[in-house]
């Protein structure tokens, strides 16, 4: 087919050329005396994008899946008893890989479309007087739905209740496209992955941990290797890691960060926001509401829409793909069928948004939505025009 | 700028993945013992491109300003009369070089807007007794306004004036992207470049010639050795090239040459013309015009739209780049500051005609022009959805 | 610096031309109802390298350390005893590994520059008659000494006992370049990357395992999640992954695949060894020794060479990085400052080896060391006209 | 066949990775605002790698044969007299040129071998007291018989007969790689292209002109259009083209000008001396001859070989190409058969020139060349340890 295969869906996400042309090169020596001077500087500057400033950020060849078992395994012992809460298909993931990996999960079952109940997990902690919860889990961007909850209000209620256990955050799909402040909101383990807000191809697991995780594993005794935090501690010091580390992602890696770097996270946040708000107006215009409950719940890097009854949203979606090559995310778990997702983060911009939402008009109409063609599109030019374009514009 | 740079000009137009990762390439040996594995058959394929049976293609590492000479200097004599008519920039600079390289030219001026001069051709051709003209030129679409002349009407009337002169054609912006036989109407030197609907980056001049014209160079006088024909063909049929060619663009041919051949002239055709009504279907809906004056003059890949009184189009492409990372096309000459023009041809879909689109309704809005947001986008999805997307489709 | 950097390490190895170019593309969408056209074909072409007929592949985001731990932990149990042998810094990493996971480790410590100590082996299987060894690990080729050992010798020595225990092999740094064959040698578990034979980046580990291994770790209660085979088993007989796959490796692997199948296994081969014997003789002619001890341990994809004394192996490899840009192994662990290594796998031809050893020559001799320069490679030239470049020439 | 093909030609020559990635990119528009700040400072910085400081340099998407062309036909007038001399296959096609270009030449034929022939060009240009002579020509590099000539000598033999003839230098295979002072020796027009010192594809040539070139060609009266100074002039001080550029090249040039300013062109021309030094050492090794006829005829960009009675240059070099993946140079005209060519300049160091030098030995070993194996790649290694690899180091 020709043109292009458009892409939003919530990850990967599409890369920037400057991404591209850096991991287009030969292999190299992960073990050449200059590696080091590729490496250090990334850790540093990756700690920036988690605004983690006393801890350390680990780099995983593996997936967003992968930094979450390291944060666990590092961090925690078998039985420890640990905090959760699920409204979507990546906090279900999350508590089942808890489960498994041996923890006494105490979960709170939400409604799917709200977000992290932070008063419940209040009332847990308080009732918590023998500190037997090791860790409050918080998924601060549900991927499946569109939710986007309160980190800072997990840091708030631990604080009200006094309570020492350490807080999990899972930013994949949140952390460098929505305001993340590892040091100031006290997170413990922030899990991200390279194909989200980092815009490069799926292949590296981030997790940035505190001082306090980072002393919690070493009397942690849950058994690892691969993912083993006091292997990867030892090389990277160094400016090396403990089996060989994906070069080429090391070097995409280098050019997101300085894309990072040149936008500004401050400014990052606003043009997410800004296109987000498009999308929402063209769901309203549309005559279609969103899976998120409320206004606080939106989240500004995916969207899940409802489609309405006596449509399967996976129509939506195989139609979206087969007959005008754009890629939206379907439904999953409880909302298939019911839900497509349009992702909106990474690398982009307002065009993009509307060739999104252009896609999404010809696929609903053919799957028989009745909406007016180019009503969402135009609800979103709207809000362009009227929205700033950068937090240097919004403040002014 | 976070995002895609859009590009929507009547060329260079978009590569397609297939063709960027095949000249992401070391170099190579033009003068090895394999190369002609590679170009011998890139001359046969060429040639089907431009339905050319009989004759042969030269491909020149120049551009199509570059082929438009070798096919004035190769089969012309200086002091030759020939016929052209102006009525765009690009039939305006072809008759400009064709009376600096020395030629006689009588040229007929048009209202730009229009094309090709058929009865006006007619006349001179049956005036000319003494057929002392001895080349007709028609440019097929003038990239300039969005217009495309009848070239079959061009061999029309010179068969029934039974004049013997050459056929020139300039199809830079149209062969392989709108109807083209060249052995069929007798055309005797088509030229075009690899920028347009060969999908590749700018670098290659083509030109395709008949056998007539192939004979009338042997004795054509005008002086020449870059683009000389008989340099090219003893080195070519063996596979070479006089001088080194660009073979990082040879290997990317070969790439568009398969992607052209998968999809097919027919279906090609079809698609472009289903996405530029599109395009006048948005231009009709936000109540502008085309610089075409009719119909019959519409281009199937580039709209050449008039801004309001008052507008200054030039304002209108500087915004879509510099707000919304968006090329279009400007105005030149005679028509600055009254069209924009959108390029429509190539490695294009429905959803990248949309994303024009937007980004000019953007635009215009930010420059002053009335007109209902989302009303282009909606009049071209509306389109789309009545239109086939294929031939065979069409067909039945 | 000018020119290319020569990578002559045992992995990452060379990326062909046509890998590197399926790499260059964009993000696509890891749930596209078209993805399994990619993956399915995936997961029976790898099987033939490996020589797997009646089990599956796991391809995992990682490295081939993930593989490793993917294999215990999801067919063993912890408190399982297993027979292990050490002779090199990877056959020592993957002891290391066995013993942290929880695993009872008999382990065999050999001299470096041998290879998995059969005899002792037989014996220690014999002595087992209450088949408590559950799984007996072979390091098919050791990378840091440059040494192979015989893994059809393993599956003899385990049916001359008639013991039951599952076999292990770790071909990281063998499987694609040597011959190895997982269904007639009765192979469990066989763990490789993506960076060495399979001639990708790093970022893939691929574990290779009988039906056998399937069925054992249905009842294994290792705790795994990330690594887990029935989260992948069920996601790829539908064609996807339980998690973000790496894309841009698997379209690689497919260009790698299908670079193997073209060449031919038995050819790829004869090509390692004949490389192979290039780089010895090039070590005879310069009065050097192997680390491994007898021709019976020569590894085909990577020689380790002793320096003589009163050199620093390190400083051979910084002086071919610092002032010859090329890539040497260093001596690990044991062996380090006493060997440098040369990798000689993968996508590689004679031109290329004679470059590596040139780089040695160069590098040699400004540290020191006494060789008359060219003196190697004309060995391995001279080698390389006597010796045939592919099976079939063999054969004849 | 496995491994990369290496290639040692006199051009097209090896691109660096950082030209390699620049160039992987979509295309852009040719008219953007921000396109001059490409394609400005590129003008600027080229002219640097010429020494030429009170002219300018044309860049047209052609080959140094289309800037050769181009340095003709806009500096002199038909019928105009010019002094050249042939002494290989370059220098003869720019006779060629210069006769079907309709000038009229006074060629001195030279021994294939020798250069410039500065004491007849002194005789001619003494002689010719009515200044009827309006250029000389000098072939800076003879790449067919790997012959430098002297430009500063063409500059002294002018000044001394106080001649006003204008100076034209083809330093298509020399200019970037070996000295060239457009300014201080008084050149007027001066060729390269792309794909040699510029370490780009071929796709464009180069023209560097002097203030006296352009103010000749104001009234110069050879037909141009393609090539016209006027056009590029008017479009250039701009910072666009008058017809589309080879934006994809542009881009790479701007990489390739700053690993050019980066290494600074004295270490390049030292480091280029000190590789083909290397390669004349092997020569002799070897017991050949060079085709160059005296060391002051030495080109340090390309070597050409004469191989043994007996033995054709031609088989070598498919030797080379068939069985080990290295393309080397012919011969041409006549040293066809003769010669065999290894190009030594652009991105290269020392290891590609020793691999450059394996290959040979392997293909002239095959056809039946007495050669001691490692004997020429000896000489080299032991030249490059006594021999400076920068000029820093050089004065020293």
């Amino acid at each position: 087919m020709a043109g292009f295969t458009h892409l939003f869906i919530p990850g990967p996400t599409n890369i920037p050329e400057q991404v591209r042309q850096a991991m287009n090169l030969p292999m190299e020596d992960m073990r050449a005396a200059s590696f080091p001077e590729l490496t250090l500087p990334l850790f540093e500057d990756i700690k920036k994008v988690f605004k983690n400033e006393t801890g350390r950020v680990f780099i995983y060849p593996s997936s967003g899946t992968g930094a979450w078992e390291a944060a666990m395994t590092n961090v925690l012992s078998p039985g420890d008893r640990v905090l959760m809460s699920r409204f979507g298909q990546f906090s279900h993931l999350w508590v089942d890989m808890a489960e498994r990996l041996g923890f006494e999960v105490d979960v709170i079952d939400c409604e799917w479309g709200t977000g992290v109940p932070l008063d419940l997990y209040a009332e847990r902690l308080k009732a918590d007087k023998a500190h037997r919860i090791k860790a409050v889990f918080c998924t601060q961007n549900e991927t499946a739905t569109g939710v986007t909850s309160d980190v800072a209000g997990c840091r708030a209620v631990l604080d009200a209740a006094n309570h020492p256990a350490l807080l999990f955050v899972d930013g994949v799909s949140s952390i460098g496209s929505i305001d993340f402040r590892q040091e100031e909101w006290g997170v413990d383990c922030a899990v991200s992955g390279s194909q989200k807000g980092f815009m490069l191809p799926a292949g590296l697991g981030f997790l940035s941990v505190s001082k306090k995780a980072l002393v919690a594993s070493r009397v942690a005794s849950h058994r690892r290797c691969f993912f083993s935090f006091e292997d990867m501690i030892r090389a990277n010091d160094a400016g090396y890691f403990p089996y060989t580390p994906a070069t080429q992602l090391l070097r995409g890696l280098r050019a997101s960060l300085d894309l990072i770097a040149e936008e500004g996270l401050d400014n990052i946040f606003v043009r997410h926001h800004r296109l987000a708000e498009g999308v929402r107006k063209a769901v309203d215009a549309w005559g279609l509401k969103l899976c998120a409950k409320a206004p606080k719940w939106h989240s500004d890097t995916v969207s899940a829409i409802l489609v309405p009854e006596g449509i399967d949203s996976g129509d939506v979606v195989k139609r979206a793909y087969g007959t005008y090559q754009t890629s939206l995310g379907g439904g999953l778990n409880k909302v298939m069928g019911k839900v497509f997702r349009i992702g909106h983060l990474g690398w982009l911009n307002e065009v993009m948004v509307l060739a999104s939402l252009s896609a999404a008009e010809l696929a609903l109409l053919d799957c028989g939505v009745k909406l007016a063609p180019g009503s969402g599109v135009g609800a979103a030019i709207a809000h362009f025009r009227r929205s700033p374009q950068s937090a240097i514009a919004e403040a002014a």
